[in-house]
């Protein structure tokens, strides 16, 4: 199949093409970046002088899917066109992840140019919506704090463990901020230093909401706080959560328990891990692995988790050819990666 | 006045030997350290060059004061016959933080060797114990952890805003496990990387409950919840916990009367700031401050606030200075560094 | 085909792990580690969960090729045996990679077990004895920085462009210096931090002049010193030599002609990477290419090469996978990254 | 006495307000910066919040000194006016540093506003330029890799040491480029990277050219070249030169000899420590000193010098301020720090 990538000169772009590059049934046919465009790929980004491309103005040529690393607003507009043609499409920008128009509008500052839309997508987290996935003409990708969260909450959601009202407590590498020039991603002001960002309210919080308000059976209150941390590649979110008292996890063998409901949730997805000790993000570097740890604090009853994976790769770039994938009926694990980097 | 220094070749002991350099009134009188005894201290501590001074096998000379760097159990073995002759101590170890012996024994798996010091310790958090901080004998110095926790919660548990049920969620730099090697301080292993650590409960948690109890009226929840990640000096702590329902925090204005609250509560703290702002732990990279954001998640009327120290400085040597200058009725701020090496 | 690793719990060993993970032609058969014996290969490195190893104090069971990642002096006591029962090695400790046993003795301090063997083992750089590695029953597994720093040097020193008294300035990551704990690399003393080491003369010395030496037409002069920087993984060396007077690099076209050379010398090398511009360790990042850049200082008409590796895969377990590849008449390619993990 | 502070806004001037802070004999009247005109001082810099300063357009009030830390071009046009006044500047900008006009046009690019001051001005290597320092009106601070590289090799040339053919390989942290955004500083692409730049000729070259020059008998041949490694602060410069056959440090007692010689030439430098072992970047964080280690490469006869110092300090601000001590008739160590932050 013939893939396009669209603003390929971003880390979510780049990262995709590295991923493809291994992919035995793509064909990286068409490449843009407005800054770059005429450039050879190889240019731009020396780790990837293996591929022979050139980075276009605009999409060129027959394609299947597109996917498209535009920041929001802009991938929008990029990504309708496309659509309307028939065109598959993977949007890793947050454009179509939310249901509501009015929520969009609310977190992102701009009106929506087309809510039909935002009923026909498919929210891209592959492990919850596996299903849909494989029919849609639209995804749009979960945001890389999202993943993490959204995958470390759903079975205790779902089984009714927890009362509904959560913390999660995210702490990410300086990547996740893209390629973009700005103070906080300086290394001389990231280096050595840690701090809280977003404080008011993270736009990725509305997602996280939204979908776990879709497992639960009710609403869920939900503190979410993002703190950068000088590294570059990886995510940790830690969630907490009072017991449901008169819940299935009262007892002396209430952490074994936790940790099969967890098992047995992920089951069948290859790219969970259940760990038995708290995973670290090197365990997930470069790979599209999201790592989760489900214990239990007994001095207080409550439930705490921990998951990690690489934002660029589960977080971005990975989940999104996961879900290709998963649209054209291959392999769900196919050129994804299992190892990590490491150490 | 003569100090001493018991262990100065771990990283609070070095940090001591910084700081007190700088004493007007101070003399290092003598430094002990068992591995290097005999060494020079600037060949041990090539930055520490300009000062003369030998590390002994054991103390030596007439001495006013004794700053203790052992790690826990050595220290109170060393201090304790100290402290028959009546020299007076500050403690940096765990060994005299906690009121209750079996509390001790159960989170540090020794018996104490002599519960009646217990009594007599002065916890030396400098901002809570201001007062009897200044006629103590004794004086056991927080961990760093518990600084920023405490320092952060004490105004909120004080003013009852808070529901009695709160999570600490901290993270670290690598210098607080100190100078002994280990697989988690290990370079490779710790740059790139964060992991969350001591998830069945950290040894700082214990201190955390009986001060903030303390300050509270009643027996507070803490779920406590350290995290280590790839920077040498800093800890930031974020704190959460529901607002009181009907407490004084409500309506528009809650955030400002928080803020003023907290302003209130460190008028004469010189080394607390409140910010207005989150602060970020590289403005406190080698001062002996301790930045304090509080604020309010208006979606889930929730209590957040953030903390950040330099482990090193507030959160062992600097408070340990901090304190011998309330002891002898110095200036509280002498020696002590109130800007930051930035970037 | 079967293959055995021996001492698999270091940074090289797990790296080997890593790469032949996706060698299609391979199995891994029997994996050893003194330490962790009986332990799941998933339980010492997570990130290696995917494979479902277990750690056996010796290799088992009927082998074609061993690699062996012990420290060396245990590495040729433990691959002698193996090769006197007629099986092929790679060993990527220094033991077989000198062809004198009195240097080797003078550098590594330990006299040789079987001298009879330096004659037969062949050095495995593999793009200069390219051919000799076919048939190696024994292939000596370069260290990192000669790899970066012969390679870098070979073209010139071939060509006799530039008078025999070379510098070598690396920098290298700490990974290089293993998994094994030590005080230069304790996260909070390399952090931060740069040095040189080794300045008396380091081990790698010998290995670098041996190889030049045989390539060039007389003795070379090589002041080599390296620098441990804060970074987890990568080797960048920067050489410098005088042209030789009268030499083809004279005149304005100098430096197109240098590259030219260096273009043709490495056109059959599909992991040496002649590049027009400066590269970066970060473009090697997980994968198993050298990036040399050869210019020339025209204000004192010196020649500058620059050259980066990923010191655990181009200078260990990569170059090791790619000679294996060439023992047993795989494409040479196989299973080796051509793409880098970045940023 | 009162001093001005052009560009506070930069990390060297940022530094200037640290290290001015503590000086007993100095007030910071007036402090300018064009972005952040009209904010407080510790809005833009939390970490200097302890002083009460605004951020004004323009130089304000009657001043003594005024510190410049524009960059070059700029920094003459601000400077050349107050000199004209008769106030004394201390320029930490390249605009005063080179003796010949056309050498500033070649490598700045631009013409210098008015070369009779390039004259008058004194080259504030403090330590090589002491007598001078005291009597001038117009500092010009020297760069960071030349404060490195000259110490380092001054003893070397006086005495005659060497041959007239250097090279200097410099290794430095991300702050030497300043607070300004650019690719080559963002904190994705900076970390776990090294990297060479300015390979055609850094700029900084025709300083360490003109300074040796001056102490040798004749021009030296000096190839520089520089690199960036991923940390904030330090510079780590090793330099190579061929000893001069028949030299006084023939014989076996060559590196004594040599070390003797560097001692007695910093004898009374406060802020250079020679070194019997090879120092660390590290050693000198936050502090003023360059610290320096000779040595000889016996194998090949080579003299072989590390240098190393905090940029922003020894290599920009604390030289300044030492400068500004000499022109004032102050202890040369007043206010500067002789202690490193450690680790």
């Amino acid at each position: 199949m013939k893939v396009g990538i669209i603003n390929v000169t971003g880390y979510a772009g780049s990262e995709l093409v590295r991923i493809l590059y291994r992919h035995p049934e793509v064909e990286i046919a068409s490449i843009t970046g407005r800054s770059a465009a005429g450039q050879k790929l190889g240019d731009v980004f020396p780790h990837l002088s293996a591929l022979d491309l050139t980075i276009e103005p605009e999409l060129d040529g027959s394609l299947d899917l597109v996917f498209s690393a535009l920041p929001h607003k802009a991938s929008a507009e990029a990504v309708i066109p496309l659509l309307e043609q028939g065109l598959r499409v993977v949007d890793i920008s947050a454009d179509f992840r939310l249901k509501q128009a009015d929520e969009y509008e609310e977190w992102y500052g701009v009106q929506h140019p087309d809510p039909a839309y935002l009923e026909d997508a498919v929210y891209g987290l592959t492990e919850i919506h596996h299903e849909e996935i494989g029919g849609a003409q639209l995804v749009a990708n979960p945001g890389c704090y999202p993943t993490s969260a959204i995958l470390e909450l759903a079975p205790a959601v779902q089984h009714n463990l927890i009362e509904p009202d959560i913390i999660v407590d995210s702490k990410s590498g300086v990547s996740g901020a893209g390629r973009g020039l700005s103070m906080t991603t300086h290394y001389s002001e990231v280096n050595e230093n840690v701090m809280a960002y977003s404080v008011e309210g993270h736009r990725h919080l509305p997602e996280i909401t939204q979908e776990l308000d879709l497992i639960s059976d009710r609403h869920l209150g939900i503190t979410f706080l993002t703190h950068l941390i000088p590294m570059t590649r990886g995510i940790l979110s830690t969630s907490y959560a009072k017991l449901r008292p008169g819940g299935m996890l009262e007892g002396d063998d209430g952490k074994a328990k936790l940790l099969e409901l967890y098992h047995d949730y992920f089951d069948s997805s290859p790219f969970v891990r259940v760990c038995d000790r708290p995973p670290q993000t090197k365990q997930t570097s470069g790979n599209n692995l999201c790592l989760i740890y489900p214990t239990i604090d007994v001095r207080t009853n409550r439930l705490v988790v921990i998951s990690c994976l690489d934002n660029l790769v589960k977080g971005a770039a990975g989940q999104a050819v996961q879900n290709m994938n998963l649209m054209y009926g291959y392999p769900e694990e196919m050129s994804l990666e299992p190892l990590a980097i490491y150490p």
